[in-house]
């Protein structure tokens, strides 16, 4: 079902700083800026070359969103992993079959047009898990 | 530099019922298991098809390790990113030139024989990172 490691996201207070950062250090580009109001996040994809995969970094509009109150608990650091599949809607049927609560049960917009759904971390060892059909 | 995000390491309180999670829930398969003495860890790696990608599942030997450590100040979850390199001695000088402490300043062994390093996530946005030159 899960295909490969699509991302990992990652909070951090400063967008431009964490980008800055992943340039400099490991060569990465930002390939995707956006804004997702629903999630409460600015947000940059930076593209690995092999896989293909992705670098997460999320900004928090305001500290009463998600990636908010996760850096003010935890501080800037891992926030979930993503993980592409085929059919975002049949895995998260086969998911809830076994029993994972499912934060999302229908999917939703996700980042460079896919469509994506997080599973709860309680029923996956504390690892906040996102489900990604990639764009066409 | 990077070439793809190889693993996410996982910090579990019980490795045998983490891998029963990841094969219910997702249908995946372990193809390696390993005791690491140094790193103080028991492991599962299973393997994702495309990418390839893995994950890591991590339970430490004792209390006083770092993966016991991380499990008594966070709670089980995502302990670190590891990304692919194609030499992670080039890559340790380039990204220590960029002013990155190393928590590695050599490779060291890592699962499946890879040739590995961490990277301090005090300079990484609070992210553990690691470098893999899997073998060959």
């Amino acid at each position: 079902m899960l295909l490969r490691i699509d991302h990992v996201g990652i909070a951090c207070q400063s967008l431009d700083t964490a980008i800055s950062r992943y340039e400099t250090v490991f060569g990465l580009s930002v390939i995707s800026r956006e804004t997702n109001e629903q999630q409460g996040v600015r947000e940059a994809m930076l593209a690995l070359p092999d896989g293909p995969s992705y670098v997460q970094l999320l900004e928090p509009l305001a500290p009463d969103t998600p990636v908010g109150k996760f850096l003010a608990r935890r501080g800037e650091g891992m926030h979930h992993v993503g993980y592409a599949v085929a059919d975002v809607t049949a895995a998260l049927a086969e998911i809830g079959g076994a029993g994972v609560r499912l934060i999302d049960s229908r999917p939703r917009h996700g980042s460079m047009g896919a469509s994506i759904a997080f599973l709860h971390p309680g029923d996956l060892g504390g690892v906040l898990t996102e489900l990604v059909q990639p764009a066409r």
